[in-house]
């Protein structure tokens, strides 16, 4: 891509997430839209383009929300990319700012997971045959643990740690720290993750305005690459195609940025399971191939941690409704980047960065891998 | 915008539409794929990302239908519109390679729709109260006939023209001509809409390949604009808000293609319904307002009239799988740009145009309005 533009998140809003079926998804969309433009000081009639991002809203969601906040006649694209569904709506705004399409648009994620069960892909063979999300993630535990020692321990220190974490964010669906046993002792889902190790579905709505003029509070969007699995799992007995995929992305995103692992002051990953998380550490350069389990038992990604790890509470506190998460990942850089955490404020961040996978698909691993980088 | 890249259709493919309920999404998807990149000369190698347009398909469908066409790792996003998805698609892939972001990519879009009736959105107010989308187009039309004396004899010969045009298409679902008797005593619809003057839904595939350097048989993509609706329909007692987004997108599209309508030589538009079409002559600049009935009666938009609108039979004759729609519209146009459409060939056509509305929300009209230009 030839010379572009700086790009800037200039305000952003969420609901909490959480079980809200009496409202309607709309409700939920417009409320962080409004939050939004009012944290950026701007009104709709501002914004030159809406991405939206969900995957079970209907036709035309965004345009839906339109109708609460004033029909502009703005192109609106919805986009549907599963888990990485928010992200991806992220990525397609800046591009669009940063190649002079539009000066100040607004990116939403939202999805209302309470009104019924997630219906399968008619066509994933594996899922049929009881390779599930959880029981695929599973299979990655078992095989760190067998590879590098990974223990049960650290993977549930993970969840005691952004639980602990989602406790200091009103935002999250579950706001409620869990010990060491409880995480444990809770209900086995897939060997070895139990039931806490787990994100849970979610009803929610995140948003956020960019632009290609700072204003106010503001931070930079530095990088954002989008790319999809590689391998087939019959090359892969490994279960190695996300890490794969995280390692390619996390690498055109730093250069994109012009940072490494090295600068980056926090990060929200996608930890969809606990051992999503150890994962991420490796696979975007924390630490060394294997030594994501001693990473968290050594407390380096905790809050106060050398490079704190979903500050927020990540996917498993926060509940994880597919379109909205990407985006909410962009919110907490936001607040955390311009130093409105609150009691989960990193002290002194600088430089952030975001993970997302989405789309868990026959024989490719994830259809979709977001990197951003983020900074003051 | 600023200096951006000159972008051609280097290659097309599409399934014959219809009822396909035997096969997977996915296959469908790629053969229309694979169909491109052979037009193209090209293999999925030189694909640098995948824009995919659907509605009804579930999580990560582009991503599915690339197992079929190698894993190559690309981006893929996953775009819903509606009606007006493909073209979305078509749109965004369009300004990526514009903006120097891809040089070569894949636009797809997609629905099987014998797998099911189409949900309603939980949301649409006025579709639960019987203002479905025949209804609406009833009332359009009504509408003319009260203002401008559209007759029912005109918006039958609507139909009469894209059925016989699909006669001529082997892609089209009905290639059945149809007498003017037959079109008005079909089945009534939504008064004065007859069965014969409404598109019917479909399953089916079309995609292109785009690039920044012409090969082969190339046309050139020189504007494709999106935009939603404007007015609520408590101000629009006359049902306007989907003109006024056709003629403001239009005008958008002809000043980016720096042409006029007095320069298209063919255009397919938007013929969910009969009136659509009318409508679409009007708002495009194709003839004056109220003036669409008396168009299509002198034969002005008959295949060998003096702009032939539809001449792959349109959405009445080709049927509507949602998001493969705006992308078969493109492969006309590249099959009519390039002299090869057989016995439904424009003779000479050197500029065509596209248009596709789509998204039917409460209180704003259409949701999504496409309008691409293209010329040899």
């Amino acid at each position: 891509m030839g010379k572009t533009k700086d790009v800037f998140m200039i305000g952003v809003g969420m609901t909490r997430f959480g079980w809200q079926k009496e409202v309607l998804l709309s409700d939920l969309g417009s409320a962080a839209c409004r939050q939004a433009l009012n944290d950026a000081g701007i009104t709709i009639k501002e914004v030159e383009a809406l991405f939206c991002a969900h995957s079970f809203s209907g036709r035309v969601a965004g345009q839906r929300v339109l109708r609460y906040l004033g029909t502009t006649g703005i192109p609106v694209v919805n986009v549907e990319n599963a888990c990485a569904g928010g992200s991806t709506a992220l990525h397609l705004a800046r591009a669009a700012v940063a190649a002079g399409q539009y000066r100040t648009v607004l990116v939403l994620g939202m999805e209302q997971m309470s009104r019924g069960l997630i219906p399968p892909n008619p066509d994933n063979y594996e899922a049929a045959q009881g390779l599930t999300l959880p029981a695929k993630y599973a299979l990655r535990a078992r095989r760190h643990m067998a590879l590098y020692g990974l223990t049960e321990k650290q993977l549930a220190l993970v969840a005691v740690k952004n639980l602990s974490n989602g406790s200091l964010n009103p935002y999250a669906k579950n706001q409620t720290p869990m010990s060491l046993e409880q995480v444990l002792q809770s209900r086995m889902i897939a060997e070895p993750l139990t039931l806490y190790q787990c994100t849970g579905n979610a009803d929610g709505a995140a948003a956020v305005v960019i632009s290609d003029r700072p204003r106010g509070r503001s931070i930079r969007i530095r990088a954002s690459v989008l790319g999809s699995g590689r391998y087939t799992s019959v090359k892969d007995q490994g279960m190695t195609a996300d890490d794969e995929l995280a390692r390619r992305i996390s690498k055109l995103a730093y250069e994109e940025a012009g940072l490494g692992p090295e600068d980056v002051d926090l990060a929200e990953v996608h930890d969809a399971f606990t051992i999503g998380e150890i994962l991420a550490y490796e696979n975007l350069g924390f630490c060394k191939v294997g030594e994501g389990g001693k990473f968290v038992e050594d407390g380096l990604s905790s809050l106060n941690g050398k490079l704190p790890v979903n500050p927020s509470g990540g996917l498993i506190a926060r509940g994880h409704p597919l379109g909205a998460t990407g985006v909410a990942q962009a919110c907490e850089m936001y607040w955390q980047l311009t130093g409105q955490a609150g009691s989960r404020q990193v002290p002194g961040a600088k430089v952030g960065l975001t993970h997302t996978a989405g789309g868990a698909t026959p024989n490719i691993g994830s259809g979709a891998c977001v990197v951003s980088i983020f900074s003051v």
